[in-house]
């Protein structure tokens, strides 16, 4: 049984504060604890799941990394509103830096707000091989527990470096472009093999004071009457426009 | 104010049995109500907004159409957490039939169970100039009040068909792609200049037995790990492909 104060611990990672303070995050869904399992067992610190779960993984919960939970137990520890077998408790990577990236593509966020288009952008940045993505210190943190669902797994996988894009995008590989509502079509530009994809908040777009560090503005042309489009799709047609080429 | 059955009335169309018996729908939120009231007048059975939104608007309440309500009758005619000055009771269009299809580029979704990514297809339908999305009866209904959100307005203006895909594709625009994760790259791809976007359930993909009323299967071709892409997002990349060429 899960003391008291164990559970008070996991529920806690729920909170961004909880989880930079104590390096954590937790990850729901058995697609994802399968992956962990199998791809990323050193960041795991421990899985909390109902015995049908180890039963179908072939596992033996040992009561120490591998606990095994009741389903009231999991009800209580899990942030989702149907919980799925099993909670990961697991330990934050090392934070990244953009010296890091090299001559590649890279995707850097302003101010993206909505968990489910944060998951989805980090999930369709692993569909096309971009390894880091770039958040504004006001971005929604990519371990919120609707981030990491909405990745499906993906956030395993991507590095992601937080801080202020004013000091960040000159570091970032060059040039960089702005996706706005009035930059130049992206079907008449010639991509590099090297750049930083510059994606705006959701109602507000790229913030003003970042356009002077950019080296472009582009826009994907509009054939109907929506004023605007979601900054997740936004992104995933910009992807393939730069990938395609 | 209000009376009990109002209330009533109202709330009980956030359920589409309710939708689908009265011809109505909710919409909310000040922008898409802006454009209610300049664009679709005629659609409009009554709105209910608080007093200040009138005042922005210019607009004087007249107790019959145009209904002054509290922020306390707001919060309980709305379904969104946070109630956003007025909630518009709405007509349904006519229904529209696929026979009203043209030589033109439609969308058909098998099985679309998320409201965001429904709201999001149709939004970007709307940006590509799409009029037409035909959905399997098991699709999220276009009226659910968070596909109607998500969709930022655009639902007012794409038609939608609701049947069984196994009847309506051989009567949509030909040829049918079906997009799939073994098809052939959408870059290597001759499009037409009409043609049926199929697009598959979030999980499941395009059920099987859908297969052999279509021309070919089309995939986007992947540069990393993830396994799949949300289908809102390929839905956007699918059509920009089609639409940039």
């Amino acid at each position: 049984m899960l003391s008291k104060k164990e559970i008070k611990y996991i529920q806690s990672s729920g909170h961004k504060k909880t989880r930079d303070e104590e390096g954590i995050f937790i990850a729901e869904g058995t697609k994802i604890i399968q992956e962990i399992l199998t791809e990323y067992p050193q960041q795991l610190i421990k899985l909390y799941a109902v015995a049908s779960f180890y039963e179908t993984a072939g596992l033996q919960p040992d009561g120490e990394q591998l606990i095994e939970v009741s389903e009231t137990e999991l009800e209580r520890i899990s942030q989702l509103q149907t919980p799925q077998q099993a909670v990961a408790l697991m330990r934050k990577p090392q934070p990244a830096s953009v010296a890091e990236t090299g001559a590649e593509w890279v995707i850097a966020l302003d101010a993206i707000r909505d968990p489910g288009n944060m998951g989805t952008i980090i999930r369709l940045a692993d569909w096309f091989g971009i390894t880091h993505i770039i958040c504004s210190d006001d971005c929604v943190d990519v371990y919120n527990p609707k981030v990491v669902q909405a990745s499906m797994g993906s956030v395993l996988r991507i590095k992601v470096i937080e801080g202020k894009l004013d000091q960040l995008l000159p570091q970032c590989p060059q040039p960089v472009y702005a996706a706005t509502l009035q930059g130049s079509k992206i079907s008449g530009i010639s991509w590099g093999t090297q750049g930083t994809l510059l994606i705006g908040n959701e109602s507000k777009g790229v913030a003003k004071d970042l356009l002077p560090l950019t080296a472009q503005q582009i826009s994907i042309p509009s054939f109907g009457a929506a004023e605007s489009l979601n900054a997740a799709v936004a992104t995933g047609i910009l992807l393939w426009e730069i990938k395609r080429s």
